[in-house]
């Protein structure tokens, strides 16, 4: 069932002893969304607590300041910003199939959910959490929901960014900013503060930058071994696979990953060139401005392979700059 | 004089022939409320160009499609976004004992013009514009216009990063969506693209990074050979001083830049830690978080010499990680 915001306020009411489920490897929109839901809920009266399968990363820890969770048994299910059941991971999978309310921006929500508040025209759950607020005449926004909801919006919209960014976002931004919301604290933590390791690591990648076809394509490449050396994790390379497209000029932004048996490659294109067309001649695929493929071997085999495809469809022949 | 909004709007009404002044070494936000008001002058069927002492800096061109200023003598001078005199720059100087209006956010404006409607609480000039506009009611806000206007306010927030941002700064971006500004494009141009010069200069500073007293200090430098190995220029240099304090733990960045003689020292400090208690020590001023001193000799002289006024204030020894 599909709901309105009214109809989903409604369900919310009713609910009791609360369990809220956010995705796996969390991202500032389900714990901005989860948590500002939770208090909305103990607003209400109401026992809700927070549930993520990877837990709660330190950096987002102003948004659930002394967070001890109460223990009892379920009574209602919701899951925040969660399209699919793929995507509970494996300590809160036991819930998937019992969520008695999904609130979720994705348009491809799996629908999986008994009742389902989902907009895809949306930038973040957050703003769907905003509008729920806004019905409920009597809930509070407090400081702490603001900081919630804020960042939520703003990590998923890359800090007003992206092309998701709506004037709606920038209309909930600005209500979260009169609602007193540490915007210039989150900012920093979200988007300016770097760890040891992902400054060696953006390091390491910058100095592996070659350009090709008369600088008209720029590849760089993260390996086993320089993962290994600079303690970088995953969830740390957020953001470095766009580097090479940043540069001026380059139509073609390459990022080859080490893999078990070969190297992940992930192409960014400019508006003229197909990255989907690319990724394709070597049995991968995607967006036409974002698209990868998997090419076993070595390094130099994995750029070989690559440029090759690359040439093709940019109908040129190397000019190694 | 010092004007209220419809007072600025009643001067622009009585002018003609204008000359809109940007302040030299232009930024988004002098040319795009220079331009948004050039549109507006226009609209209200008067002659008006901008003029900046250092042109227009190509990136900037989707603000002035097709720009060929009417050459006329002028009966009236506008400076915009310019808070002294001295910021017009040599080619634009002749016309700064003579503006009839200056429309600026600056607290430190002189208030050297005949009149002068300014807002030391807006983050950028661009929100001065929309405020005349929304005050003159028969002129259209059109999507160029928006663009210059969005263009402002983006970049002096530093895309709403930057603890100037307001609530009002979003209700304005809010506005200029809806208006339909192209902020895909001008997010990629302003805060994504680099040269491939910038990137060469950051990928050199970056291998630069060393860190001191158990990292909590980091210190990075530019030689003037750095600079011309890669090409980069003075102006291409933004946010290269502020990569040290980004890194997680670090109280104290700094940044050495070589000059002729010495280098540049520029502090960063996060909130307990008085950059210019440090700088002072070595004969500089700035503000508490962020503060400058120049530092006489080679480069290992300096680094010795402002580390050792950090060591001081930081009640440290080195212990070199």
């Amino acid at each position: 069932m599909l709901l309105k915001c009214e109809e989903c306020c409604e369900i919310l009411r009713g609910m009791d002893d609360i369990v809220i489920v956010a995705h796996q490897n969390p991202d500032g929109d389900t714990l901005g969304s989860s948590f500002a839901l939770m208090y909305v809920l103990r607003q209400l009266g109401k026992r809700a607590r927070v549930e993520c399968s990877d837990g709660f990363p330190a950096q987002y820890s102003y948004m659930f300041p002394d967070y001890s969770p109460e223990d009892y048994e379920p009574k209602n299910i919701i899951s925040v910003d969660l399209a699919a059941k793929e995507l509970f991971g494996p300590k809160t999978e036991k819930y998937a199939d019992r969520v008695d309310l999904c609130i979720d921006h994705h348009g491809s929500n799996t629908m999986y959910a008994k009742a389902t508040f989902v907009k895809p025209e949306a930038a973040a759950t957050a703003e769907l959490i905003e509008s729920i607020i806004y019905e409920l005449e009597d809930v509070e926004l407090t400081k702490l929901i603001a900081n919630c909801i804020y960042t939520g919006v703003s990590t998923d919209t890359g800090c007003f960014r992206y092309s998701n960014t709506t004037a709606h976002s920038h209309a909930v931004a600005g209500r979260m900013f009169k609602a007193g919301c540490d915007y210039a604290y989150i900012n920093h933590v979200m988007f300016e503060m770097k760890s040891l390791s992902r400054i060696a690591i953006e390091r390491e990648v910058m100095n592996t930058i070659e350009y090709h076809f008369s600088k008209r394509c720029a590849l760089c490449y993260i390996t086993k071994a320089m993962m290994a050396s600079t303690g970088a994790l995953d969830s740390e390379l957020e953001g470095v696979a766009a580097i090479p497209r940043q540069i001026e000029g380059v139509a073609v932004g390459v990022t080859l990953r080490e893999r078990d048996g070969g190297f992940k490659a992930s192409l960014r294109t400019d508006d003229n060139t197909d990255a989907m067309e690319i990724c394709r001649l070597l049995g991968g695929g995607g967006h036409p401005r974002a698209a990868g493929c998997f090419i076993s071997g070595t390094l130099d085999e994995a750029k070989t392979t690559v440029l090759g495809a690359i040439g093709q469809v940019l109908g040129c022949k190397e000019d190694n700059a």
